[in-house]
């Protein structure tokens, strides 16, 4: 008499199982081409299966392998996916550090919401990534090492058979983690210029978001469409694309980082640090970018060192904007900002045919090396930021 | 002296690759929960590997199994990935048919460059099919059964170990056929309702696709970030979203398929056969579209049976001037069309608190009727038309 009901099981990465592997990868050496593929992943990644009718099945950390996904799994037709990006840093006091990861958590659940895929409680997150680095840790980040990272990747995918154009009734969450090339080494040197990324402006025919759309979660719908843009920007010598929107062209993201302009404000002469605001949903809500807004908010309200203080704005502002500024000796520097670049100064803009350089030659850009200092701080534990709020302690590595 | 140059191999289907299940699947009753399922595969697929150094590598036709993928490959993270929806029919003189599949072979083609994807001769998918259904034709579409029909799902997606944001150096096409149920038999019989589709009108925070985008490529991308909205018309009791784009609401496509509206012009007076226009690339060419264009500018340029004369028009309309033209009594009748829902006519649009019925009980969409059943004698081979042009017939089926 009367239905049983069940109520669908939560992420849970206390219950976690781990299968530990019998056959241990070689650990590449920096610069090596393994890490320069940014494919090579650790010993073992974390899986978490979900289904609609049970929920969250036990998450396991196994040994890194395929996976093996149905023909007709819903990720490989209908772009149901979604991922984050963030990293795993070994601390100058020999501790294991994530950053922020609870944004990254809450970030992925939002996406996964987006894209009809499973949410779960955000926390789990980095529960199942400091699960993984406890057996990893130590052998891919060794103590004797400070100062290096792994990227970790937490991806959600739809992977049950189901054809039909409908919410996916199975999921998967996996992370794995991958040694990576550190960001500033990938900048070209070109004698006789400044080192910093060169930015080509989209043109109306290729535009990455949209309002109503969905730029502002990490979805793997935002990518692959971006990539031919992308591959036209890089075979004419540019880094990444500067994504514009709208008639007024309005400045969005670069590549897949947020984008930072410091100019003195026209009517104002006041000096501000400008970026795109999140309020119509075009831009993706990075935590670098927020983390950027909420240092310079509480340390740069005020002059540092040779840097003047600074006045924190989310706008819109257009490349004519930035163009204008240039033009009238406004513009004090530019760098774009995410997990995967880090802060990078730009050095050149090129809108149409009219050419925006941001750093001459020798020039470094000062409020982003400031900012960088401050994140790796925190980041690494350099001292007096052994204990930042920001900073979420991997503890219990295992020795073997 | 010199180096050596290799020119990346052509998809070549001539040279296919064949090795045939030794355990062949049970064939499911139409109706049943496996092809309800819309995911329970024939006993075999198609797969055809891409590298970018080596190009295309030979195709093969192999018994059907999971895809071993790295948990680093693009399409997983990037939506690098496109397909393509088709059916093969058995016909009433025992034929095995493919429609226009030179049309699917060239937009799977295009899809491919919007994605960063390879691309190929788009005349070497209809070949490969042919392969696959040389082998499974007659099991899963006995000549006993005339009218039945597989789905057929070609798919290319970037497979290589490959996280860093850039074209896939590593892609699969895989093609698989999936016994299907009737869209005719998916719709909803309501006693005192007309048959046909529910559509609820997209609102301005959820919007399809848009210029300088990609809605007029079949990539996954299109389809996952849209299945919220479309949940949500579902659990309104609506059967697909009606997606308006622009401040003045354009009407472009509806759930995954095409429009069209018959109505009389306000200002002529004529009877008008209306559906979205290509140019600004918000809607996908829908292979069903163009053929359904084709056949009403040949066919229905004269009265035939009850239906009137009908000048077909390919322009930008608004829900707005479907409204009016419905206050005004001018709607004749509407539809949509694609391959999984082939030609369904609407009974009911519903935009904001305004219902708008498009079909009376007990009345039926004539014109849908007539070129529903045009297509179909195509498609079947039926008297009078088993040698039409837009019927690829495949040959020399396999007796064991």
């Amino acid at each position: 008499m009367g239905s049983i009901e069940t109520i669908p099981a939560e992420l849970d990465a206390s219950v976690v199982k781990i299968t530990r592997s019998t056959e241990l990868r070689h650990v590449p050496l920096p610069g090596s081409s393994e890490e320069l593929s940014h494919s090579y992943c650790t010993d073992h990644m974390v899986t978490a299966r979900w289904t609609a009718a049970g929920g969250w099945e036990t998450p396991e950390v196994k040994p890194f392998q395929n996976l093996s996904i149905p023909p007709t799994a819903s990720c490989l037709h209908y772009a149901t996916e979604c991922f984050e990006g963030m990293k795993v840093y070994r601390g100058y006091d020999g501790k294991l550090r994530i950053f922020r990861p609870d944004l990254n958590g809450e970030r992925l659940s939002n996406s996964a919401i987006r894209a009809s895929l499973p949410s779960f409680r955000y926390q789990e997150l980095k529960a199942l990534i400091a699960k993984l680095m406890q057996i990893d840790g130590l052998r891919w980040l060794p103590k004797s090492q400070p100062g290096r990272f792994l990227y970790l990747r937490p991806t959600l995918i739809g992977s049950g058979t189901q054809l039909g154009v409908q919410a996916p009734a199975e999921a998967l969450l996996f992370i794995i983690a991958v040694p990576w090339p550190d960001p500033a080494s990938r900048l070209k040197v070109v004698p006789g210029e400044a080192l910093g990324l060169k930015l080509l402006a989209s043109t109306p025919d290729t535009i990455r978001a949209w309002p109503g759309g969905f730029g502002y979660a990490k979805l793997g719908a935002n990518y692959g469409p971006s990539l031919a843009a992308h591959g036209k920007a890089q075979a004419q010598g540019f880094d990444q694309v500067l994504w514009l929107f709208g008639e007024d062209r309005q400045v969005t993201e670069a590549g897949a980082s947020n984008f930072f302009i410091v100019w003195e404000n026209a009517e104002t002469g006041k000096r501000e640090l400008v970026t795109a605001p999140l309020e119509n949903q075009l831009i993706l809500p990075g935590v670098t970018r927020r983390s950027v807004l909420e240092l310079a908010r509480s340390r740069l309200n005020q002059t540092v060192g040779d840097l003047g203080a600074v006045e924190v704005v989310e706008k819109t502002f257009t490349i004519g904007d930035v163009e204008a500024a240039w033009k009238e000796g406004r513009v004090v520097e530019a760098f774009v900002c995410g997990t995967a670049f880090f802060i990078t100064p730009v050095k050149l803009i090129r809108n149409g045919n009219v050419d925006i350089p941001l750093l001459k030659p020798g020039q470094t850009a000062g409020y982003a090396a400031q900012i960088k200092s401050w994140l790796e701080a925190i980041m690494y534990g350099k001292e007096g930021a052994e204990n930042h709020e920001w900073a979420y302690l991997i503890e219990n590595e295992s020795e073997k």
